[in-house]
């Protein structure tokens, strides 16, 4: 399998502000909407899975569902999905491995991991192949990192960057075994 | 006056590992001694500030000298340096914008800030126009932070990214006031 990670942080490597606002991801013009390859990415995974904050963020911007790949939450806390998601969002929950092997018995390959929390528990096994990460060009001198403690290094190496709107930069990382 | 930051960093953000080691920083093999253009920087400024743990660690490797401009280092418990160092090594301290005002009387215009508190330091009172700052891919997990806590943030601009060693990425900002 192929673990993705496809994320946006301040220079400071915070995904939230103090405040826990992520405000600033969108405070640089974009007059022409560049999507700094998102759909591309899209177009690669097989399916998304995230923790419950992420899917409840994504739920309480109130916009229609945003996705076309199947959603997997990682939540031992939730018990059910809004109605209207049904057959679009899974719950699913225990180890990582038990988890891939799941998804993976369901003929996914390669997944989108979204949501600090959750990278946080992916790279804690080592389980995560590839990172894509936007930084946008700001200190927010605190916040909510991306990345938190590891029980060992783990080495990456950056094979491709791309500058966006003339002032943020997009760093895509694969793992080195 | 200018302040420039030239600086590596793990790819969670250190300068400096859980054991503050930095042994890490040169993990990558470099058979040809890139220098990832530190020379060329050098060649750019008119001396350097840096703050007491940053001088006594360049001490404590135990080289030649390696500074051929000026070294301004910032200490309040500092009274003396090493005699071998005289004329090439000089103490400051008392607020920030006080010693800029010496150095730039001194006709130094274009600074090298270096040391993680030093930079912190220099940040907070937003006096830092650029930043080269050198990711190696590793996560480390945990370490001392190149970055700290802002009292406001800091807007910057990336104008410009090379990849070294097939590896590492090295990212320009500058501030945008």
């Amino acid at each position: 399998m192929n673990l993705r990670v496809f994320i946006a942080t301040s220079l400071d490597g915070y995904i939230a502000d103090k405040n826990e606002e992520i405000d600033w991801l969108h405070a640089i013009p974009n007059p022409y909407g560049d999507d700094m390859g998102y759909s591309d990415f899209m177009q690669e995974i097989d399916a998304l899975v995230m923790g419950r904050n992420t899917f409840e963020t994504v739920l309480s911007i109130g916009i229609d569902w945003p996705y076309e790949k199947p959603v997997y939450v990682l939540s031992n806390s939730l018990t059910e999905i809004p109605a209207e998601l049904e057959g679009k969002v899974e719950l699913v929950g225990g180890p990582l491995k038990e988890v891939l092997a799941e998804l993976k018995a369901k003929g996914h390959y390669d997944l989108y991991i979204d949501g600090g929390k959750t990278i946080q528990s992916f790279l804690k096994e080592d389980l995560i192949d590839d990172l894509i990460i936007t930084t946008i060009p700001v200190l927010l001198g605190g916040g909510i990192s991306l990345f938190g403690e590891l029980p060992m290094p783990l080495q990456f190496a950056c094979f491709d960057t791309q500058i966006y709107l003339e002032k943020l930069v997009q760093c895509r990382y694969k793992r080195e075994r």
